[in-house]
């Protein structure tokens, strides 16, 4: 049979069975799929334009022309449907990469570099083999005693030495000690003595050419890679993309229910963050006219679930009591094992977790803000699908992790969507209810991002549109406020002014996923402060990481009731932590070493353990707060 | 075009330009061809029945209706040709493997064994993610900090961990340290602290399944290859076979020559030696029910130029001044990298070489026999095509080679064969020069094996059928002593009582090679006796390993100046001390470390530089010698 999409006019043959929604995506559309293909998010709806289709669960309110994709199953007919680029398609947007400068403390000690060698040229009186000759030099030059070369390179060796008139240029990857600490503090004259390396590239003579390595942030929602030359430590390319497994799920619940249940579905979410990523570096490798092979590590931060997905572990049990990951710091591979772009004789890294919520990217985040090497105490909030936290100084860490929800992402939001073009980002309200909203690059009105549900919240607090539990105030006479097939609704752009025609609305029940949301943040704090017996006031500095980056108004979120009422002068915003990190350890042997052993110093909060985190939870559903005395600044709402 | 290859009527294409050696070898018949293809060894002889054909150098005479096949290539027309069953194809015989025994004083620690640990299961008090959690259990077991998961371990670790009920059963390779030296004496109690390690296997609960490594002696002729239980060091299998490499030259220096000068002529090589093992593999794997994968590790034994070729690295160097091989001792490295039928996830190491013709063959041997752990001093020789000695004790040991040339394997010898049946061992002369032949199975004679030839010239010798100098004494007048085509000749079977038709003879040239081939070898022992200025009776015991095994007669080898003349009870057949070491290596890691130390501290005695060697070689070119005092049991001659 033949499915034709409009308006893309796109044809493709399809099968008795197969599900529009893979057939969609077959076709290279990425719908969105909150719900991994569950039937319950409504995302995937589409226009059936002809054909007779078996059309499954209808949970969501549609229009009598609309299914849902992932419960629809082609027939023996020819189908036509449309699918509007109203925001459901997943674009190949250009995600923000908020560049703010943390200082980098480590020298520059790569997780792999050349070595130029020259070994004296055999002869009858000197006549050990060429592994042992080279051996003698490269130990003598960087006082490493563990050396490896694999057979590729003992292949290579005698011809390449010889090629090189006894010249060669040596590529080490630095594997260092996983577990035992390694000495790194022993160095030779040009290494790091007491260290595990491997031989992974041999060149005749002298190469100067430069060479690469990737720091990867791979987040729930997007990916950002930064391409360093490691002989400077310089980034020379960077960019970002969203994680294309969001077609399997919008969390990393989600996620693993979606890795367990489906067909191949581990390999499947392994492929479609490796597709993110290769598709970012083969453009870098493009623009940079360099070649694959150039690339010669990457060191990978992301949370628990993340990594796992990316190296294709089961994260089965991360979700299930007692939340055990398989591994929280899993060994150094060889890139060939996962396909990813780069030399494959290349070792990929992973920044270590802490604990199943607690991941790689949170103790990058720990490592390059230095949280855990400062004398004053510190709060590193990263807000992203999770919200995780790290409370302490130099002498003690804390971190828990609690589940924001996709809300600030888009996700569970009726005209959600992330922070990209037409996003509306900030309203103001005037007489009569009239909203005037901004929206980013001034496009049309699309939907509504992260920082603007948070503006849109705060000023309707203010403006008594809503109250304290978040629900609008009916008394409210006026048409932007209806009750409307999902309950009451606030129009805050009218269809004739939007991109795709329809009102963008915000419904009560949106406004409660953000409070949700909100409530799991500051709880979460509040049980941090709590656990070590300390107040605000203790507390030298709150840094904000993650997706938000300096769009987040913390005026805002402090009105909502979302972050703590401190002094806006403790705040600061530090950008994509997860990235600057693993980028840290990519160019710092030194640094890796630092972050594996902090991480395995850091206390883990388990807030599914215990009831405090849930009386905090239930005391934070409020706007801002149950208790007032926590937001005075916000007293006068 | 098309070649029938006769008697087995065997049709195959053929391009123009194809030698008829090629095709021929494509058809799986290994035509025997001593000078790796260069028209100069005659035996890749073939009859033309028809067609007409490009044939090149015509070296060795040859009858009117044969070519060489290596020199000869196909044109225009179809062509038939014969290759009569006369021995010049190289056929599947059973390799005798001799068994001697020899104690092994090693306990029983393999390169891979498997074990059984019970984690605790996790709750929320002890939420440690799986990989950490087996990773504290086999430390506290083994002692070994090092401890590498490469990915598909990890990938299955959760799984297989839950699946046996938190009981798993390990796969630990032993990678142990290349230079450093290990510790290997600061074991834990079941395990070799200090070392480094690699877990290969992982499976649910308790297997108590048996578990398997292969011993392989990579003979420049011969593979020989023991199955042996790990969990028991018991030998389960054996077998033997030739080295198809045989096909593209007799000797290393061949060998080399075709992987340098040959297109793909490495690779090939490589793969020849790759299927002669993995045959005798396959079958092992048949006869015992086992799969592969239960295969998990394998020690391989050869000299340096087989060790070269058998992983892939090139041997070039090895022949040319200042013959430098490219490694002496390569690092283990998983199979998968080379295919040879095992685990491949698992581990081949292989043994140390002390120079480039002074292999791991000759430390596998010295460490079977313990020659570097006695008081008294010894003499290691080992014959094969080349003859490699060691003499020492404890404190010292000194090694050399010498090339033997392929004449005791039956090349360069016009009747030359190997020791299979119908090969002539032993022969006896009665009055008017009737002679007597035994041969290999009573057999109808087909050629004469390397200890027949040996038993042929000590009895010419007594009987006066040649002189000191290795010549026919001419004043014979009988038929069986003649001018043939390629000189003087003795006709030791007529034709009507041989297997092929044609009369087995002896050429002047054959024995010419013998003497060379014997002064080589006692050429060599007596540098290295005069090198340490030691007489043969400061020598406590001289032990004969290598191919000839028992079935050399060590009187016939003193009468012909090839073996100090010393008291026969000195003497003592070792049998195959390379696979024999090859294999206390693999149910030894401690015998693995004691070889590679051991190696490192052998002196290696270039025969090549100096003039020695060669004065010690010209006055061994007498029969026995030009000495005569130095065999004065042999004076009666």
């Amino acid at each position: 049979m033949k499915l034709t999409i409009q308006p893309d006019n796109m044809v493709l043959e399809v099968e008795k069975g197969e599900s529009l929604l893979e057939a969609v995506r077959r076709a290279g559309i990425n719908l969105a799929s909150s719900c991994g293909g569950k039937g319950t998010c409504g995302k995937c709806k589409v226009e059936l334009i002809s054909g007779t289709v078996d059309s499954k669960a209808r949970t969501k309110k549609l229009n009598a022309n609309e299914v849902l994709s992932c419960q629809t199953f082609v027939q023996d007919e020819d189908v036509v449907i449309n699918i509007p680029n109203d925001g459901r398609r997943l674009g190949s947007h250009k995600v923000l990469i908020n560049e703010v400068s943390l200082p980098n403390p480590f020298p520059l000690q790569p997780l792999f570099r050349k070595i130029v060698l020259t070994v004296p040229e055999p002869s009858l009186d000197n006549n050990i083999d060429d592994l042992s000759r080279v051996l003698v030099e490269l130990r003598r030059r960087t006082g490493i005693e563990d050396i490896y070369f694999n057979l590729p390179m003992m292949q290579k060796l005698p011809l390449v030495l010889r090629e090189g008139n006894w010249t060669v240029t040596v590529g080490l990857a630095m594997l260092s000690c996983q577990e035992a600490g390694c000495g790194i503090d022993g160095c030779g004259p040009e290494g790091y003595g007491g260290c595990r390396t491997e031989v992974i590239e041999l060149e005749p003579g002298e190469n100067k050419g430069p060479y690469y390595g990737l720091a990867i942030d791979i987040g729930t929602t997007t990916v950002k890679i930064n391409l360093v030359d490691l002989a400077t430590g310089d980034v020379v390319d960077s960019g970002g993309e969203y994680n294309l497994q969001q077609r399997y799920g919008d969390d990393v619940i989600n996620r693993i229910v979606y890795s367990v249940d489906a067909k191949n579905g581990l390999n499947k979410l392994q492929q479609a963050v490796l597709a993110s990523i290769n598709g970012l570096v083969e453009k870098m490798l493009d623009r940079q006219k360099i070649r694959e092979e150039q690339i010669y590590t990457a060191v990978v931060a992301g949370n628990t679930t993340m990594i796992h997905l990316f190296l294709g572990i089961p994260a089965n049990h991360i979700r299930l009591e007692p939340y055990i990951p398989a591994t929280a710091l899993p060994y150094p591979i060889h890139a060939r094992y996962i396909g990813l772009i780069m030399n494959p004789d290349g070792f990929v890294y992973t920044l270590p977790a802490v604990g199943s919520y607690v991941g790689g990217d949170i103790t990058s985040g720990v490592l390059a803000t230095r949280l855990a090497r400062r004398d004053e105490i510190s709060l590193l909030i990263d807000i992203g699908t999770n919200g995780e936290m790290v409370l302490g100084n130099r002498d003690w860490q804390i971190s828990c992790a609690c589940s924001a929800g996709p809300c600030f992402e888009g996700g569970g939001i009726k005209y959600g969507m992330r922070a990209m073009d037409g996003a509306i980002d900030k309203i103001e309200t005037g007489p009569d209810y009239e909203i005037t909203v901004s929206t980013i690059n001034n496009k049309k009105p699309q939907g509504i991002c992260g920082s603007g549900l948070i503006d849109i919240i705060a000023t309707f607090m203010k403006s008594g549109i809503i109250g304290r539990t978040g629900k609008f105030n009916k008394s409210i006479k006026h048409p932007r406020l209806r009750m409307g097939e999902e309950g009451w609704e606030f129009v805050l752009v009218w269809g004739k002014e939007t991109e795709h025609g329809n009102d963008i609305v915000i419904l009560e029940t949106d406004i409660d996923n953000v409070i949700r949301a909100k409530g799991a943040i500051y709880g979460g704090i509040r049980v941090l402060m709590k656990h070590v017996g300390m107040s605000f006031d203790d507390v030298n500095e709150i840094m904000i990481a993650g997706g938000f980056g300096n769009s987040l108004n913390i005026k805002d979120a402090i009105t909502i009731g979302m972050l703590p009422d401190v002094p806006l002068e403790k705040y600061r915003y530090v950008g994509n932590t997860s990235l600057k990190g693993a980028q840290m350890c990519l160019t710092s042997a030194r640094a890796f070493e630092e972050v594996k052993e902090m991480s395995r110093g850091m206390t883990y909060l388990d807030l599914s353990v215990g009831n405090d985190f849930m009386e905090e939870f239930v005391s934070a559903l409020f706007l801002p707060h149950t208790d007032f005395s926590l937001f005075k600044s916000v007293a006068n709402f």
